[in-house]
């Protein structure tokens, strides 16, 4: 199957006249007032694609909410409307009970307003929709990133790739990890005060739902720059870093932390401010002019896996 | 299986604060400026439910984008921007092209301007989002029919609902019919024009996907009022009244055609209108306020099927 971003750019990429900004960010951009824009974002989840038959209703709830918020929260902005279009193959008030305590309570903790919808029969598919909206000096875009900037990373990755592969069979871990793998997955619970805390010193994001290296990517493409990153430095859960995997880290997706980039002059700033407020942030590398992407472990460059160390563009 | 409507209000019906309007009308409402509002709309079209495998594929994003432009429509308001998610097992070149060629070709004809969207792999399912802008004193909602308003209806009804049985091997009908119902269920083409000529002059509307007594029973139903409907003014295809299948306009689906409602101190006015501009529009009724949806042919009362006939609050 072609990619995502191949499908998208082939058929459905058209310049934008009255948007801001239109295909190729977490969110797309368009006019709110004089100094605001409002971001909007769909994600959609399926059954036994994004989830299995067997997840607990209300964590497909949270999630679908988290995953269009996530986006808007990468864009800089502030969430506020959302939404839900679901498929289902038939009413199953039990599902649905779960599923709207999930949905509402990630609206809740978010502050997002339910505003519309529509429910169809089909397959069962849950898709979301999210406004948001950011003051357009403050805007955070995939292609803002600058050379010998910081890069800083929300939260801790891997753990739900790990979750993915514990659910299907592939792996057996410790009992406590299993549970924290699988609830990162099923759960996501975004890191927005943090986000929120430091984005007016930062110049992008993106959030990581494909994965560290190729997300990063993204914004190392978008921003013609390239990147070093120290694996030392990245936030990846200890028994993952022992048990020599930091692949999930570097590869598995589906983390929903983000990725942002600030000028190295805000890194005092920035420090202060994890300091102060304990925040869940770690600086993990640098934009470099040369637009390669490379990883070093302990001065030692590590090979990336095919297609994610070049950025020229072709 | 539960109706759309039970299962919106059961678990996702929650009052709206920052929103102007929530779910309960074609496009849920919110501050664009002072003077003016966005709408915005969300439907998906499932394969086996809302198009046959076999359909052709530039008709299927001709309708994605249709049948959400119809809601902002029955809103008052004009369409501007989309989002786009489509889940499909495989990415078939083939198929994309047609697809986006009749999605893209409906957004030329209604100025709508694709600004973002997903790609999944799930069964075949597309959600199109479209958002548009409306003056809040032209802004038409389902609950503002007032009691004498005249009962309009745009274009033709019925055929659609006929092309559906056609295609589904229900019914044997003569070539040049079943063209017409097949492309008519296939490629709803909208009357943005008259809707657009008439609307400052409009009380309320709906857009009729459900059919028309369906339909009009919402606006019934919000408006806490009822209807005459004289079906002989009904504008139905001559040959669905000469074999006696009226029941094709009124509970049929997937008309896209628009129910306004209009003082009738304004008949004169719209009448004018229809003849200048040549309009697709037909005065079919008159809203009571005896909240019941009467339709008379000839003088007598047509008994509604059940569920259709009362509208009380309970």
């Amino acid at each position: 199957m072609q990619t995502e971003f191949e499908i998208i750019e082939k058929f459905f990429f058209k310049k934008n006249i009255k948007a801001y900004k239109g295909i190729g960010d977490d969110a797309a951009l368009f006019k709110k007032d004089d100094d605001n824009l409002w971001a909007i974002s769909t994600d959609t989840l399926n059954k036994n694609i994004h989830f299995m038959a067997a997840t607990d209703p209300y964590k497909i709830g949270w999630k679908a909410m988290a995953v269009n918020v996530s986006d808007i929260l990468a864009m800089g902005a502030s969430p506020m409307f959302a939404l839900l279009a679901i498929a289902m193959p038939k009413a199953n008030s039990d599902w649905l009970k779960q599923f709207s305590k999930g949905f509402f309570e990630c609206c809740k903790e978010f502050n997002v307003e339910l505003i519309g919808g529509d429910t169809t029969r089909g397959p069962l598919s849950i898709n979301v929709t999210v406004l948001g909206d950011v003051n357009k000096n403050s805007v955070l875009l995939r292609s803002n990133a600058k050379i010998e900037d910081d890069l800083w990373v929300t939260g801790n990755l891997g753990l739900p790739a790990l979750g993915l592969k514990i659910i299907k069979n592939k792996i057996e871990v410790p009992k406590s990890i299993a549970k924290n793998s699988i609830k990162a997955l099923e759960k996501p619970m975004l890191n927005k005060f943090t986000i929120d805390k430091i984005k007016p010193f930062c110049n992008s994001a993106i959030d990581i739902s494909d994965g560290f290296v190729a997300d990063l990517s993204h914004i190392l493409r978008a921003s013609k720059v390239g990147a070093k990153v120290n694996l030392k430095d990245m936030p990846i859960n200890k028994w993952i870093k022992k048990t020599g995997q930091e692949d999930l880290a570097l590869y598995g997706g589906d983390d929903y932390q983000t990725i942002l980039t600030a000028s190295k002059n805000m890194r005092s700033k920035i420090e202060k401010l994890i300091q102060k407020n304990n925040l869940s942030l770690s600086r993990v590398g640098i934009i470099t002019k040369d637009k390669k992407l490379r990883v070093n472990d302990n001065g030692i460059e590590i090979k990336l896996k095919k297609g994610f160390a070049h950025f020229e563009k072709k």
